[in-house]
């Protein structure tokens, strides 16, 4: 398995880590341990001392140190460097790999890739996040047995709303949308144009007439590796109000070739002081994504085995066109990283 | 691993599936989905979209028709035709395997290979079933973890019931017994006489004097692949009175190469209409195969792991003779029938 | 997975198998069956039924006998010769492998090679338990997850007691001690001197002033394959006393290539006939060895995977000479016995 490594994974909610509390988590397949210091600053090395391989997590943390529990060897939270070695000199050798990490938009993101080429600019725009009045805000963390690109691919074909979500999403609208997708370099836009229908059922109840025909647009701004904005307005046919809107991240860290760190979070411009109908929202994130994406999700991976989808031999339809840009973009950039890998620039035959 | 493809398999007990039920089951390594409609006929597709993957068991049912769960596609029960596809075309290639299905005997049968070859003339007789009353009949359903044939040689030497089923089979009467074994085409049967003997301690207490002299005579016709019935008389030695009867099934339907659905039942001409007596029946029979063979059998599964019983050197006795030409002629069936895949009829070099 | 056969391995400890009673274990990959006759003498036999494979400890014992509970072939204790098959003659084919048992020092010692080179003299010293009082005796086991070497390794650097059983043995004496080590043939002496240090915390409470410097001197006397010996002298500086004394032994009997039998036991000097002190020991130790190593070896397993440790790039310090040096002589004896194997003393080219 080859994974992106230049890019900016979210690892983690940032509150999932409070002032000295640690989280070990795979990431691309390797072993991280996080911790925050005192300040509040997180730190991210490799979860594994170079002395004999126990993971540092089981270890004691004190500010921007930590020891491993095994033999008491410290290393530096910044540069991995060991700083304190009991049994002898400070070895170069006694290094463990530290990765850049940035708090932005309540998340944790770790670059896991070649230190210099890290740039925070790169990373995504959620900033909806940040400005989300606090009962306009809910999040999750679901741990889920598929390859990240099965979840990114069930975001970039909404229609299964209309099936998997009947009774939130259901009701046909984004089966009859129409659909663009549009690449913008790496990145990959898609857009549901719904004109016309009801209101998607979750809607309803907030609509003066809950069965008057509505203009509904939703879009998905698709990052590799599996970072997904989506936003959805919806507004009355002729008329001048605002309307409704939802802002979300739906992001796919990938645990292992075939797990997923699945982070999600919704804000919106309604009931926006609404703490019970927030809480409301939360618990039925939980719902739809654990108990009908989930399962139907982590069946598919079942019957893929260690299979890609693609050489599985599915039949293709269109709604298939923007999942199956985003692997084929994907695929591009993570052969591009390894034949830079294997003919390094300024390298000679 | 390759499996015998046409033949019939019993897949469930046909009350397993009650109107507009479904089950899903895996059949020598083929997941299957069984669904019966209103009208009380059964159904079975390959369980698997061939647009994505998704298992359509995890989607919902309508009469005939399986609507897939993820993205709403719609299939016919009968033909696995697409008949509804609310993306597109109704694509040739949108179409799910179906498979031949009867209901006969109460179980469900599937065939597995070339639907042109399936003839329900060729489902084991195991009519015994339907004729027996309500009060003198037991079944059940044992998932098992090891290899069919495993399986199937236990039945096909019933003196392990003299030291594995002691409480109820033993005394040594099998072991003592005169054994025949005949080979009938791609059948099997096997005849064990005990003449002289104290009948088999569940039988004692029928009996007027239970430590009376008795002939038993049992026979197994086994089919391939894996169906057995196994009926057994005894009869108190110089009388004239009919004497006890049963007459039972022993299936084994492969779930995987290490993984079986074991099937049985078992019907009677004494107490016919002793409700408790067969209740304690169906205890019985669910104590002994998952008490005493369930263990053993599946402890010798995992002391062979992978490999075939005969390629682990074992030092096979007289009462192996029936069971090692089952699997000879099973091995001779699963080679014919790939042979004529590979070079089927009409072709030429 | 080679192992180390011409070798002693400590199975269990003699009371985990009461008169009449039986044990199935799995020692280097084989399956064992062990059991006590009525007269108290333990044989020891493969767990695997020549006829068919099954285990026979799921068979029925009768003093010197085993029968095997699926079709009732009945072994030998002592020899693995078939003494009956109710179905035929006793082929000579019918053996089960017996395997050299000696009990000596509280444990059930079983010689895994070649017969004819068992020599119980070469069974190590554990003779303090022999002579360890009632009330001055703890013991365990443990099953671990892990390659035998790593817990091996474990006690070979018992500087991780400062870091890893900070509460019992912490306090950097260890780390600060000098460290000899030796070879003795295939045996491997370590000597650890702490001189001018606090009593470590376990100890400081028998002390009349806990705070008092003391001399400390512990050794290890380790066995191929994975038997040691742990002895601990304390005394208070500059006084007659005689001071205090743990004996120990730490076995490491391996499973499989990835799991070990771990064995243990633990006498001592003083309060010898304290009964709630030595509950107390018995509680601590299971403690410190299944909540503390036992956690740590593990993880460290699982980073490892498949993997040996040397071939992980470890950074090897100081304190992993012992350690590095046992896998050494282990690797040793292992190639010695495999070539001997291959090319037996007499053949000819």
């Amino acid at each position: 398995m080859h994974w992106l490594t230049n890019c900016w994974y979210a690892a983690a909610w940032a509150d999932e880590i409070k002032p000295r509390e640690r989280l070990a988590r795979r990431i691309i397949d390797q072993p991280i341990l996080f911790w925050r210091d005192d300040a509040g600053r997180v730190r991210a090395l490799a979860n594994r001392c170079p002395h004999r391989l126990a993971p540092l997590s089981l270890g004691r943390i004190e500010g921007n140190v930590v020891q491993c529990g095994y033999h008491g060897l410290r290393f530096d939270g910044d540069t991995g460097r060991c700083v304190q070695n009991p049994h002898g000199p400070l070895l170069g050798a006694l290094a463990v790999r530290p990765y850049p990490l940035v708090e932005r938009h309540r998340l944790l993101w770790i670059w896991m890739g070649e230190p210099d080429l890290a740039d925070d600019r790169e990373i995504p725009d959620l900033s909806f996040a940040d400005r989300a009045p606090e009962h306009a805000f809910s999040k999750g963390y679901m741990h889920t047995v598929a390859d990240h690109r099965l979840l990114e691919d069930n975001i970039l074909d909404l229609s299964h709303g209309d099936y998997l979500h009947v009774a939130t999403l259901g009701g046909g609208s984004f089966t009859r949308a129409t659909v663009q997708v549009e690449e913008c370099g790496d990145k990959l836009h898609v857009r549901w144009v719904a004109q016309g229908e009801k209101a998607i059922p979750i809607w309803q109840p907030e609509l003066p007439d809950p069965d008057a025909l509505t203009d509904m647009t939703t879009e998905v701004l698709w990052y590799p590796s599996g970072v997904m904005f989506l936003g959805s307005e919806l507004a009355v046919k002729d008329t001048p109000d605002a309307g409704l809107a939802t802002w979300n991240a739906h992001i796919m860290t990938p645990e292992t070739a075939v797990s997923t760190h699945y982070l999600y979070c919704n804000s919106r411009n309604y009931r926006v002081d609404d703490a019970a109908y927030n809480a409301a929202i939360t618990a039925g994130l939980a719902i739809a994504f654990g108990g009908e994406d989930k399962p139907m999700i982590e069946a598919q991976q079942e019957q893929i085995g260690e299979a890609d989808l693609l050489d599985c031999a599915p039949t293709l339809l269109s709604i298939d066109n923007a999942s199956t840009r985003a692997r084929r973009i994907y695929r591009r950039l993570v052969e591009a990283e390894r034949a830079a890998i294997e003919n390094p620039v300024g390298a000679t035959a």
